[in-house]
């Protein structure tokens, strides 16, 4: 279904108040555009934004309004609830579309659909019960990563198990939820891909991001990535493909992991993010155009435009009391902090980031 | 008087909702503070605000709770009413401060000021009347400027005196107010300094802003200006000489002609911004701190950011229909858009500007 394009003034809906709808909004605004928030919570996203709506997921009324008020519906986060998607897929273009959801939504759906493009993921099975946990611990091996199939993210639904562990509780701990449990992938390094399609399928990538994590939270973000130039092109590749066979229209993510086989690197496949993506916050400070400046233009039916890096990038994440140093940050020449006005900085949550952007050499 | 630096989560209060306003907005919300944005009329600043007051800025009930609600107060344009920012003034720091203010505001105050610290501008002379109007012309003779001494900008409240015209007829165009009469200034060129104090006395200032005007607003800026090292050196100087003699707290910006005499320029001071400035808007794209992060960091308290420059940069505004060029703008590589989302593209309004970072060299 062809839309036309919006045009400056015209508002984009965005479903979600977090940090990332925040730096949506802030993008959008550059470009002269409105924002209109939704979300059951209220976020710091809401401090920058045209207007507003506290209502939750299923109130039809107010979806409705939301709807009428917008030119286009995006969103922060990959689990908005298929029903509101739907509802207001009806109404206005919902960009990444509603496959991309789907998809994404599910570790089973989205491994199968990878394998069937003939994209590596980890090796992988199907968890209904303790019986085929047992079963695909068997076949999979011990240690082995059981992960619920939906509603996962920063390490929340996952459990190890390791050799002595008793598969039924590790089940238990998840919610006896459908789960898909993992092989474990012993990999050298974390990668992702931040590419962008457009309304047009035309593609554009940053440049590949090595991440590390602490506690399954992004903690640093080195941009490029220290691999080959033939890894950093199968990894663009591949993240094109993904959102080729998805007629995906925004910023995609693909994370992978690169395992070491025969001196050269394989890539596998760790997960997608339908959406902007915290390993490529460095572009606001660190490239041509931002990532969030990418997925406006490309939810609006706007060219892509150029992801070229101005330098070698270290992004940091600060986490829970790590943002306490933001004097300390303020004060470092060419350091660029981001702040995202959380009122708490509680355990574990994202209050902002830091990017230096370096000589390339 | 000593004032605690404010804190992250904090709220900035500005006066004016135009896209300066706008711009320190968003510059805020990046280092994880809330504004509050005041203004008569409703514009595109309160897009993007986590709060706005629409009310007059006689109000006193409504600049009361503004205050209330602030950590401190800054203004996008330097025509704020004294007695607004007197009454805020006595309850929240006004960065920058009264002086500034009273100084900036006034023709006659700002070059008698000027010359006072030896920093030459244009000759000059006060008019109160066409007798005076008159006795000033014979000395400074014609061409001449006749300006308003009071709420002049891009050109308004001006009327150029050629050999020829009528001395009380020019007057009489300008509403017969208060004037000063500026003697013909035949220069080279035209740059600004776009520059910072901050609460410590600390002083940076961006690389010197050449610039070209049309129809007295301006059209291009290019970074590095083209001038020696020596004259980039004392523009600075001068600029951190006013900011000093002020006890300016924020950011500053002053205009200056260059003026070829025996092989070398001489500046002259054409006027002070107490603010932002069009001139630096380039250091969103082009600068390791924006000037309007700089200006959010020295009206906290904070320390003053790198003015680093990241290449030569071409910056250039999109007055009126210019706007309608967006779709052109965004399809180039490497152009920084920015629009100001103002709903209607008048003569002469600015809608937005563009920025190039070219390589060095």
């Amino acid at each position: 279904m062809s839309q036309p394009a919006l045009q400056p003034g015209d508002t984009i809906g965005i479903l979600g108040s977090g940090q990332l709808g925040r730096m949506i909004a802030m993008a959008a605004a550059r470009l002269g555009l409105k924002t209109h928030i939704y979300c059951p919570d209220p976020g710091p996203a809401f401090d920058v934004c045209a207007t507003f709506t506290l209502a939750a997921y299923e109130d039809e009324k107010a979806l409705a309004a939301f709807a009428d008020s917008v030119g286009v519906v995006s969103y922060e986060f990959e689990n908005v609830p298929a029903p509101t998607a739907g509802f207001l897929a009806a109404r206005r273009p919902v960009r990444p579309g509603a496959r991309a959801l789907a998809i994404t939504q599910d570790r089973w759906d989205e491994k199968t659909f990878l394998n069937g493009l003939g994209i590596p993921t980890a090796p992988f099975a199907r968890v209904d019960n303790v019986a085929s946990l047992e079963a695909a611990l068997e076949t999979l091996g011990r240690p082995a990563v059981l992960k619920t199939r939906r509603f996962g993210y920063d390490g929340k639904g996952q459990a190890i198990i390791r050799a002595g562990d008793d598969a039924a509780s590790a089940f238990r701990s998840l919610g006896e939820q459908p789960c898909v449990l993992e092989g474990f992938v012993s990999f050298a390094r974390e990668i992702s891909v931040v590419g962008a399609r457009g309304v047009d399928g035309s593609f554009a990538a940053f440049d590949v991001c090595e991440n590390e994590h602490e506690h399954h939270i992004l903690s640093r973000t080195i941009v490029p990535a220290q691999v080959s130039e033939t890894t950093a092109a199968a990894a663009i590749e591949t993240t094109g493909k993904i959102a080729a066979a998805l007629d995906y229209v925004g910023v995609i993510t693909v994370e992978m992991f690169l395992v070491e086989e025969n001196g050269s690197d394989r890539i596998v496949i760790n997960e997608i993010a339908p959406r902007v993506h915290n390993s490529g916050h460095w572009t606001i400070d660190g490239a041509a155009t931002s990532q969030f400046e990418q997925h406006v233009r490309a939810i609006c039916g706007w060219p892509l435009g150029s992801p070229r890096r101005h330098g070698r990038i270290e992004m940091g994440n600060l986490i829970g009391a790590q943002a306490d140093a933001w004097p300390e940050l303020l004060r470092e020449p060419g350091v660029a902090l981001h702040l995202y006005g959380k009122h708490e900085a509680r355990a574990g949550r994202k209050m902002g980031h830091w990017t230096r952007v370096l000589p390339e050499g």
